[in-house]
């Protein structure tokens, strides 16, 4: 199969998530860098594209120039990536969609939910791919968890405690720092600030686990550094629409946390342990029996982690894998719609628009939640 | 130093409870098993007093008889612990705390909070000891955290997490084992189950570490095994009285737990990490430098903390000795007593009435929460 | 059962290992501290046996005197543990015997391996217990190696890695502490500093574990600071009589290591590791499969390990239950003894003489082989 | 800077070798791939390279073919990476490197010592690059323990300990699968089976981190499962140039361990412990304090350790990254000299040449040792 054609818009020089996304598209040979419009400065993003190795016509001054363009060309992009500043994902993404482009979508979507439900619609209504980077669900041993569910080895599940915590905000001298501070602004950030921010992730995490998803929530925010408006540590309970109960912490003020994403789940018939730092392993505690250390690559887990895992059993694989099996999933939608047969929704590997949207419900319910007295709140979705 | 004299009323013949207590006492030296009403069987509590060495004349039918004849003797118990069936703690502690015995009372120390509050008013006129058996803060290093936080290595403690898992309760095919089934029948268990038998020492320990108590809280209580009344699974949000925010989670269905009890702080200046199954380890991370593990018996630990710790560095040390240190810090009362001088309130480093009784304030309020759509809810004490 | 009457030479105040040996052989309720002979000055020692709560006739100022009196009572010692100075093992072990008492000796057994020998046939000829304080071997896990392989799991063990290394004398400063100073002169130590101080307790686990003893080794002792005469480090490669290959490695310059005593078993049908550090997890990996976390006190686990654990699954026990299972085992067998049917070989848990005296022989051909180019070296015993 | 021309010989389709380099080549935008001749079978080999994407003149049929039309091509190859089976990376290796390409060679980098000090030696007449694909010596974890040492943070380095050892040739069963069988054949493997495949990357680790090189050595070699002639299970002890004493151990036997690659280095002034399997943490214990746990990517750390880091603290990073700093080390050397200024030998950060010859002179001396009741032997270099 020939190569996809892939661009990005934003990213640019010095940017640490435009190289990860050049590095993990380029990891499986299936996406080739074909055309960016990588900074908000025309010539500097022209300069920088043709430096990475674009030719010049495809080094584009402006994401509308790009969309222009390369909806003008028989070699098309086959993926745009949106990696530019949260509050312009929105109207890229929806730009592009229109021009019947798929789209990979940096977290988060969308600045609030009815922009989300308008991309969700739009995605229903065109049929194009608009996935979200939730990244983490990558992770081959993050698949095996979901398979074990999925084929019922742990019977129905009961709960779930995720967790993404870290310590890295928690300087009360690094206040002023506006890298920092903006973040527990609502006039910049929105609601919500480490829900939104890390919380998010663990509950995209959980759900994909599970294929349940959050209907509703009881949320404490603490503000715990001086002069912070928004949450740096929020703790929420949940009700997952199959019946799961959800526990959830995120911190980040949670010094000796370095970033601390962490899924447990427990079922009937059994329990799962697994962490981002160790991604490799995964704890399995079949009930009544031992403890189990499943490790990526070893033999009898699921297709999908196996599909997921490049290395033999023993290498510290790591987030750049994880990360590159967004885009392989990508990949294989993309592959089988050319070859005319899409995948059905159950064999869709990357988190989607839908997946965007309940994150966006979720922080609505979570920051309502916690201004009520933790009262229980629905998400509206 | 004579030994001290030491009774116990329970803990016959085949109870781990009576093994552990008798083990721990023995430990240091300090105290001399020398009276017991083992059994609520006379004979058997006799016989089986008898074997273990006590003499004849101290090996008694019930309580209530040795209770009378310890009272007449001259070289009377200097300790008497409780160990008996939960719902007799309250009556049995009061009865030998008004006859002028010290007392150490297994956990919980009364079936309600009114009962709690009076064996409180009891302990403050009488002056005696009430110690309550939360063992689990006789570990060196729970010490060695509270000696940072009071010492303000720490800085302002702004927030902790505690756990206390576990997954021996998940078996719905054991739901009828009646060693299982009453605790979550609140007809015999009261208004809490897991949350009263597990949670409630991962709130003494993040108290007993803090140096603070919880002012109120938000609970989520999910009974996820078919059939149970009370909670198998608990969720709570705290606010401490001197302002550090609270997260805690409890659960008896949590399949790869054993027995989790953990307890992080996090404060201005850094973050510690504790876990009951590897206590002899430390993690302290002072804020922006690197995570520290510190070793039990290492040099520069607090002076409790090496009070407490009985073997060199690397030796694995575990709950035998932190339960005698329980132990161990009540005979240095009752030596400091007898020698005329006892010990502050600021030196005492067993668990009180005064504990029990913010325990019981907790679970009612808890249960409150729960039953209440996890509204925030003071504790009454 | 009443209970035994036990009693110790040395260990005399401040003794740390005076301490550890009262506190185990309390815990089990089977022997009861009744004389002893417990400092090289009279005074002190009676004094101190006193205050410990030993009957003045019974608090004796030398070992020759308690061996005269204990010898002509009826109510006679069952057990005489010896816990003075290295040098003076042989002699007291080996008076007690001969006037038959049952002797816990600590280790080493004796200075020589000639005085070994001779224990062990005093041993063989009296019929009395003689045990080698090799105390690591009551581990609950550790047993549960054993049965492991006894009973086949592992199949044929093909070999074991062996650790026992510390960072403690690694200062060069310290390097003439008189407490770090001695053991690494020949002239005091004899032929081996680190291996016969740490590494043989390894060694002895291993052999402990397979049921196999040391055939021959090849030994490199390196003395890695400056001054010094006998090695702080080590290495083994080694055969066992049985056929294993094993590989040995201790260090006392090992900066980071706590008191890192493992040990590792490979058979053909699966892998076994352990760490004295975490001695309540057992990984197991049966071949083919995933590892398992055996945890202490679980279901399914030998009746030996079981024997051994005191506490429900997931508490920390450590190494006081360890050594006082050395006690528990040895009384098991006093016990047998007294009623007609001791125990057979295959029955005795504690380890003996015969393991003091294969320890001495490692030690022998250690240094030989260390000294000859690492020549292969039989061992004598 | 334009990017590098990458070619490769070897690593056609189902190679997993010729996946990592692709994959690790293009990590760090440095290296474009231009060429190859991938497979034995010439048609298999274009075919295949044509649809990875090189252009249809440039996808070859044999090495000797591409050697010949690269070398007069003026974009020629900026490096040639050999990934063939062992025996012929020799014959390659020479053949590119005296056309004058640099040169990236699979481990073994030859079949003999000789041979290895033929390349040396050209390396050295032509001043080409030839580096040596010990892979593991990329992680910036292990790039950090070299700038450790050689800033002197530990002081003189004392002693190392490294093992790998893995458990995936314990299966008797197993022994005539052809995969696993050439392996223990000398006369397929050349005179060591364990050592020289695994063993020698724990080696060249300690090499890499020391800064000092293996002078002689004492080994055990053992065949553990039936009917193998070459050892499966092997343990060194070694000395090294500037002083430090070596132990090693690899196993591939060691059912349990899975990639077990691991580093000990112990200093005067404290000790390291790095593990393959997490390899995103560092255990540093300054000598009389606390162990520190260094994460990658945490403020503070060395240059080059930086410099290998592509993610945010707390993310894992793995092997593939890893690997890739093998290429991006190569690229900074073929951009100084593009640039005029090759970097000097202290910089050189990737392995040599003279690292695949010590190499072989280690697994000689080795085999002879254990062929002669592990005689201390000189390596022959």
């Amino acid at each position: 199969m020939a190569k996809l054609n892939w661009g990005i818009v934003g990213g640019g020089e010095g940017s640490q998530i435009g190289l990860a996304h050049r590095m993990c598209s380029a990891l499986d040979d299936k996406f080739i860098f074909k055309a960016g419009a990588m900074d908000i400065d025309p010539v500097r993003g022209k300069d920088y594209g043709v430096r990475l190795g674009l030719e010049a016509s495809r080094a584009y001054g402006s994401w509308q120039e790009m969309l222009e363009a390369e909806s003008q060309r028989e070699d098309r992009l086959d993926l745009v990536t949106i990696a530019t500043p949260n509050a312009t994902h929105f109207e890229i993404t929806k730009a592009f969609m229109e021009s019947g482009f798929h789209v990979l979508c940096e977290k988060p979507m969308t600045m609030t939910l009815d922009e989300a439900k308008e991309i969700v619609a739009l995605q229903k209504s065109t049929g194009q791919i608009c996935a979200v980077n939730y990244g983490y669900s990558g992770y081959p041993m993050v698949r095996q968890m979901r398979d074990m569910v999925e084929q019922g080895q742990l019977g129905k599940v009961r709960s779930f405690v995720a967790e993404f915590s870290h310590g890295f905000h928690a300087d009360a001298a690094d206040a002023d720092n506006p890298r920092v501070r903006w973040r527990y602004d609502p006039r910049q950030a929105g609601v919500s600030a480490q829900f939104a921010d890390c919380g998010i992730h663990a509950l995209h995490l959980a759900s994909f686990v599970l294929g349940q998803n959050p209907q509703k929530l009881s949320a404490d925010f603490a503000a715990c550094v001086d002069g912070r408006e928004l949450e740096d540590d929020a703790l929420l309970a949940l009700r997952m629409d199959k019946g799961a109960v959800g526990r959830l912490w995120s911190s980040s003020i949670a010094i000796g946390r370095m970033h601390g994403l962490t899924l447990q789940v427990f079922g009937e018939k059994g329990g799962l342990r697994w962490a981002q730092e160790q991604p490799n392993q995964l704890y399995w505690n079949p009930i009544n029996q031992s403890v189990q250390i499943l490790e990526r690559g070893q033999n009898g887990l699921s297709a999908a982690s196996g599909d997921a895992s490049r290395l033999t059993i023993g290498h510290a694989e790591g987030a750049p894998v994880a990360f590159a099996n967004i885009y392989k999933s990508i990949a294989k939608d993309i592959e089988a719609r050319k070859a005319g047969s899409p995948l059905g929704e159950a064999e869709v590997a990357y988190p989607t628009a839908f997946d965007g949207m309940v994150s966006m419900a979720a922080i609505d319910a979570a920051a309502k939640s916690a201004k009520h007295e933790s009262a229980w709140t629905a998400l509206d979705y």
